[in-house]
């Protein structure tokens, strides 16, 4: 079972390495961004021996407290079977 | 119109990063995790003026040249109209 977390920043916290990036696009001659966002992505391999329902409880345990700042980031947790 | 690009470390490339998440988790009590890679992932908003065609073309190129090292990493675009 294999499983994707995706932490971005909440909605009004600055992100000013999105913007650099933005910046650094602009400067290599391309017009067609108006924003970018940076945000982390994370593969994960479930042990083997997890049911699914204690799977899901667990990463999303794992997403909430290790994997991202819940203060200034949400989460999207995605579970391929 | 959305876009989102992940990069992530080719098959084969150590993610030392990813090894040290594993044994936080790890050192945190959840035998839930057998591996992890991190990667990396950005929401790009694209300029209005811009048709889907050369918007996806131009948003290749972006991905590949500039937000992925394509030595070592692997990326994949999604175009949300």
């Amino acid at each position: 079972m294999k499983a994707e977390v995706y932490v971005t920043l909440k909605r009004g916290v600055l992100d000013p390495q999105g913007k650099a990036i933005q910046h650094a696009i602009e400067a290599n001659g391309s017009d067609a961004i108006a924003a970018v966002r940076q945000g982390k992505y994370f593969e994960i391999e479930v042990a083997p021996a997890l049911e699914p329902a204690a799977a899901r409880a667990e990463l999303d345990r794992i997403a909430r407290e290790i994997l991202s700042n819940p203060v200034i980031e949400d989460y999207r947790l995605e579970i391929h079977e």
